[in-house]
């Protein structure tokens, strides 16, 4: 049950940005800026930014942003999906280019303590292709999940235990985006 | 050095979010909302919304946020602006109310692990006066400065030395609050 009074039984981050329109606003826009591309200057595909929401989402141990996030990234993989379970398992052995592998590995250091973010990192992500547009992305990402977990953990908000409400969530979230959900309007990422 | 070519000298987030005003936009307004008050059902006053930003940003060795919001805690908390200090050392001895000291632990324990905001904690903060909205904002404030310290911090953005460069920054926070800066204004919060 949520630590506070939220007014509605929407599960996860929904039922905050129901409960505070005002805060919900800009959470909504950062991920939608951050996860739907567009970004100037970076390579990453929508997939490759909610494998690294779920991955920061599994390190930081936050149930329903990673099964939200992790349903996205797999609707947006399509035919590659199972290279998500992989990440989530052990992403030192997943089927992922060296590029990837190396955001990720800075976004695992970010998660733990950013400031082990080493010019060595970086560059190693470079010589694999990696633009300053990924870099800041991947950075900026693992950041902000580092915030949506602790906002959903803390609060104790509700967590589906169901598969298939992340599935319908992955799906509406892979085509439709972050956008800010609308009273009376429940069970949605 | 920062970790990627921002083309701007500015010092902290303030580099970050002229590099990329689309995310930087949504970032200000968040703390502009989380920050300068009138939130709905909060009785946090901005001094102690900035303290609580500080006092997570120390707990995250982030040094420029825990300064430039350290300084304007103590430029909004005027006469009383030792608190601030006393909080820094130790928030156990400092002079500060129960429902303030209650809200940092919830805030202390958001940072290291939001799993552990326990029903208790909650349940204390609410003996000594807080209300829904004020355990809301401490978390929020407190995952969100876990995302802010971590992104200025996870691409080594500038760090000004000079104690007077946080003082001229805090004043700044303190009267104007959470203004997007514009290309060519630099060394401000």
């Amino acid at each position: 049950m949520p630590h506070i009074q939220l007014n509605n039984d929407a599960p996860g981050i929904r039922s905050l940005v129901l409960y505070r329109p005002d805060t919900g606003q800009p959470l909504y826009e950062l991920a939608q800026a951050l996860l739907r591309a567009g970004s100037p200057g970076s390579t990453l595909v929508d997939a490759e930014r909610e494998l690294i929401a779920a991955y920061v989402s599994s390190r930081n141990c936050t149930d329903f942003c990673q099964n939200s996030h992790a349903a996205a990234a797999r609707f947006l993989y399509g035919d590659n999906q199972s290279i998500v379970d992989q990440v989530l398992t052990d992403v030192d052995t997943a089927s992922l280019s060296p590029k990837m592998k190396a955001l990720l590995s800075i976004a695992e250091h970010v998660q733990t303590d950013a400031r082990t973010v080493s010019t060595e990192l970086v560059e190693t992500a470079r010589q694999y292709g990696a633009t300053d547009g990924d870099v800041h992305d991947t950075v900026l990402i693992a950041a902000s999940f580092c915030m949506y977990n602790r906002y959903v953990d803390g609060l104790a908000t509700l967590t589906p235990a169901d598969p298939a409400a992340y599935m319908a969530m992955g799906e509406r979230m892979g085509t439709l985006g972050y956008v800010i959900p609308q009273s009376g309007r429940t069970n949605q990422a």
